[in-house]
């Protein structure tokens, strides 16, 4: 399990595309009391409006971790970055990553990070043992956002709902299952890099027993209708025994994003196989409502969607977005 | 993928309980012509009945490979067990375990694998990487063993099944899933061992397509209702998008073993289950028959057993230990 060390210090490297800096962008707006500031190469063109930090200067205001809040070209690490990152380090920072380079086969961070005293810490990589899942009923409250495909939603579902729960007086924790997430709420793990066998295990250490009433909110992660996810997505959903689900939509997807073969299924039957498959490890699952990525629609055709859905399924409808999940936690609470 | 190099030498250490020597006894029953004989320290009290040969002996007569034969407590390699390895190794052998440990974390088995050129192979562990799942269709025919519970066969009846396909002339590749398995096979992996986000990459890399016509015999993983496992038979499920299901069963467990909260289903409950999920990458799936472990029946209970069972579900009804499997091949071919 990864706990990271706040407040922040994002860094852009070289970026020139503002979707590649989707990660710091998230972090940005999902824990800006945690963002000290923003760093990058000269050559960068993206910035985030936050204040400008070299990273001996964020370190001297206290800042624990310099996180990369960009993807690489093919997720290595670019070697023009190092300088940036063994400075970091040499002031004491943890360097946060979510590459797909390890940050330990470079010489010069280890180093840099045995000077320093901090850490490299991959969030992309599981190096934790896992016990197998045990199926054993934990005290308190659980919630698992699911969806119908891939991205489309199930984070910032997960984290709009941990907050209205919280503005609601509800003790609520979000619980990060990948690499953003862990990055937003400096803890967590990403479930689909655990090996196969300890998947339930995993999750079930992310939502330990809780007091009663405190909502554990968990991100969910791929889906059971996609053809090279729907294991993790399982695992996921045994060993998180959620006592509720949110079901995750966007209405402009017809088939799983990058599978043209495989269908999106009706929303009725998304609901009916999920609450099937967690009845395994929670008899009195429900599904709660529907978090719909709505960004396709016009504000009168959603209005008229969000009205249609819901009367179909006698469920709230609603877009984190657009709105807000005010519907769902006052379901969940309910 | 793993590759091993055949023929064995069985190895089994101090072994003391035949339970203990599980896959040797597995190895000597299912690929005999690939073993050339048996080795053991002087202290062991359990053997094979198979010839028996010093490591340097059998190299001489062509061995492979030493198979480490045997379970050891906790799983770790004992010390000393590493002399009788090495000289394995000096004499150009490669080693294979399916322990816990690594045989790279002992410094006497690298360097000895060194000087003789031969191999270290932990089969519990994959060091392959595997791309997602793609969920295209492959040419030729697929056949999943699936269960309603872990270890109760599923293995057995793939290769007893594999077997039959043969003897009817038809070409029929077992394709093995776990550590005996792959040993037994000689190549495979284990899919447990695999990062969870890759599970149905490695399976759909498992059976690559074929010709039309060959049966590609799988070995199953788990089971849809282990709340531990579930997720690792679904993406194996997904992976293999198998054109016919046999379903393993126990009828002398009514819980998940060791799991007693954990009821097993009713059999046309789990077909239904297994078809329903085996839709998302292979419409045309069906059950064509069903593998009961009868060691707790007596021969008149099992025929009674067998018979309504039958007719129950309108499906054959086999014991590949009482009886054989013939009529599984027979409705897989007809």
């Amino acid at each position: 399990m990864h706990q990271l060390r706040k407040p922040y210090l994002l860094f852009l490297g070289d970026v020139a595309l503002k979707s590649d800096a989707k990660t710091a962008f998230g972090l940005r707006d999902w824990c800006r009391n945690d963002v000290l500031g923003e760093w990058s190469l000269p050559s960068a063109s993206v910035n985030l409006g936050l204040p400008r930090l070299a990273p001996a200067e964020a370190a001297a205001l206290g800042a624990g971790s310099l996180v990369i809040g960009v993807a690489a070209v093919g997720g290595a690490l670019p070697p023009h970055w190092l300088p940036t990152l063994e400075e970091a380090l040499s002031a004491g920072m943890d360097i946060v990553s979510g590459l797909h380079s390890r940050l330990a086969q470079f010489p010069s961070l280890v180093q840099a990070a045995q000077r320093g005293g901090g850490r490299l810490v991959d969030v992309r990589h599981s190096d934790t043992s896992f016990p197998a899942g045990t199926g054993r009923k934990r005290s308190g409250n659980r919630v698992l956002t699911v969806g119908t495909d891939c991205a489309l939603g199930k984070k910032y579902t997960a984290l709009a709902l941990t907050q209205a729960l919280q503005q609601r007086g509800a003790r609520a924790t979000f619980r990060a299952t990948g690499q953003t997430g862990v990055m937003i709420a400096g803890a967590g793990l990403a479930i689909d890099a655990v090996v196969s066998d300890f998947v339930a295990g995993a999750a079930e250490a992310l939502s330990p027993d809780n007091s009663p009433g405190h909502w554990d909110v968990i991100e969910g992660q791929g889906a059971l209708f996609h053809p090279a996810y729907a294991g993790v997505t399982l695992g996921l959903l045994h060993g998180s025994q959620p006592d509720a689900l949110v079901l995750c939509h966007d209405p402009a997807r017809s088939t799983i994003e990058g599978y043209p073969d495989f269908p999106i299924p009706a929303l009725r039957q998304a609901i009916d196989r999920y609450v099937e498959a967690g009845q395994l490890t929670n008899r009195a699952v429900r599904c709660v409502g529907i978090s719909i990525n709505s960004s396709s629609l016009s504000d009168e055709a959603w209005a008229a969607y969000a009205a249609t859905l819901s009367q179909q399924l006698q469920l709230p409808v609603c877009d984190p977005m657009r709105g807000g999940v005010d519907a769902l936690a006052d379901a969940l609470l309910a």
